[in-house]
């Protein structure tokens, strides 16, 4: 299960908590390290820091976004440090780390950290099922990336052990089937002019939040596409009709 | 109760990872932090590594010796990468935090971690109560100091939150009276003559094994002792009688 599990870490500043994450992902039995748009890698302070850890470097996937890290993906669990206003669900780390192991027995599953200073943007978040927050003292919460990773790690660890791997009750669509699904909603709510006296970037995220509580299976994802399908094929009818009339009306 | 926790860390080689494991106590709410004989302290990567929790720095207690690390300490858990031989009980963190946590409602207790390249001694080990294991890949299971301090804070800081604090059916007796009796207990065997057969050193091991297990009340450290003294004594008087009766001998 753990061999389905990859940990994506976004735009990360210093090479040393890269290397520190991936002895920590190693020490945890953990294997994929993904890199959105790192600073600077490899480097040899990764290196120096990963004390031993150094293939799961050589190995490490850099990718130029989110999208791209998240390929294939079908459950996402995204850290973040402070609870905030447009949040998903957020749970504890013993809460989530359990059904992240579910969904990975099947298929890819990825864990997504923020940048050092001011953690992921909502809108990296909003590609996140599920947000977890490690409790922390209010007066310093700031844990260290490698030392989130850790905890983490740990927590799934502790899981994947005592952990029957059940059949989970729904197979969710792949990351990019999901993304597919919300550009294709942002377009048609746009051109059935939804958008006239909304904030589109608010209401996507919205939006978003619900879906991801839903978990859309692949089918859902057909179904729904096919509504805006025909949503937008029955705009374009009446547009034509309309347009039909308005000859009309001219000629006459 | 995380108030009456120390973190003990024995000999530590780099000072970064002191820095760090201020930082990892900070972030779950601990505050107390012991040093035996560090390599480098104060030192500038220290601070560097605390990012913020350099008030824990500058209160650190810097010891020289593990007896007064742990002085008027009642319970003591030591960190074990690997299960040994002469091991005490060995727990699992989420099995010992409660533990820990129950005698901190009312004492002071302990929580020691070894220099980074070989751990805890024997001698160091012999001082604990419980030994602790975080479960790890077998084949890399080195975690870093400060992530350790990581994970067992974690784990510190879920189970108070979810501890409701009861009263400890036993009061333990603090550590320098355990140590003197420990001290009295190897002089007594000595000199009584247990020894001419027996791996001195290995005998107190197991015998501190037997203690710790036990968890002596203040009023049994006292008890054993006067046995103790008793024995002696007694030996005394049987060597007394002894040189008497040869006196004898020789007189007749």
């Amino acid at each position: 299960m753990l061999n389905n599990i990859r940990v994506v870490l976004s735009h990360t500043t210093h090479p040393g908590n890269i290397g520190a994450a991936a002895r920590a992902m190693k020490t945890m039995g953990l294997r994929h390290l993904y890199l959105i748009n790192p600073r600077l890698f490899p480097d040899p302070q990764a290196e120096a820091m990963a004390a031993g850890a150094d293939d799961l470097l050589r190995d490490a996937v850099v990718c130029g976004s989110i999208d791209e890290a998240l390929h294939g993906v079908v459950f996402t669990v995204a850290m973040t440090a402070r609870l905030r206003d447009i949040s998903i669900e957020v749970n504890s780390p013993r809460e989530a780390m359990p059904l992240l192991l579910q969904q990975a027995a099947q298929q890819p599953v990825a864990l997504l950290f923020g940048t050092e200073m001011s953690g992921l943007t909502n809108e990296e978040m909003g590609k996140a099922q599920v947000l977890v927050n490690i409790p922390s003292d209010p007066e310093f919460s700031s844990l260290n990336l490698a030392a989130a990773v850790q905890v983490i790690g740990y927590e799934l660890s502790v899981a994947a052990q005592s952990h029957a791997p059940a059949i989970p009750e729904i197979r969710p669509a792949p990351h990019q089937q999901v993304e597919g699904f919300f550009a294709h909603l942002e377009k048609t709510l746009c051109e059935i002019g939804f958008f006239t006296t909304q904030n589109p970037a608010r209401m996507m995220q919205r939006l978003r939040r619900l879906y991801a509580r839903a978990r859309l299976e692949p089918e859902e994802v057909n179904i729904l596409r096919g509504i805006l399908s025909v949503t937008t094929e029955y705009n374009a009818r009446l547009a034509k009709r309309y347009l039909e009339e308005h000859q009309d009306v001219q000629k006459h």
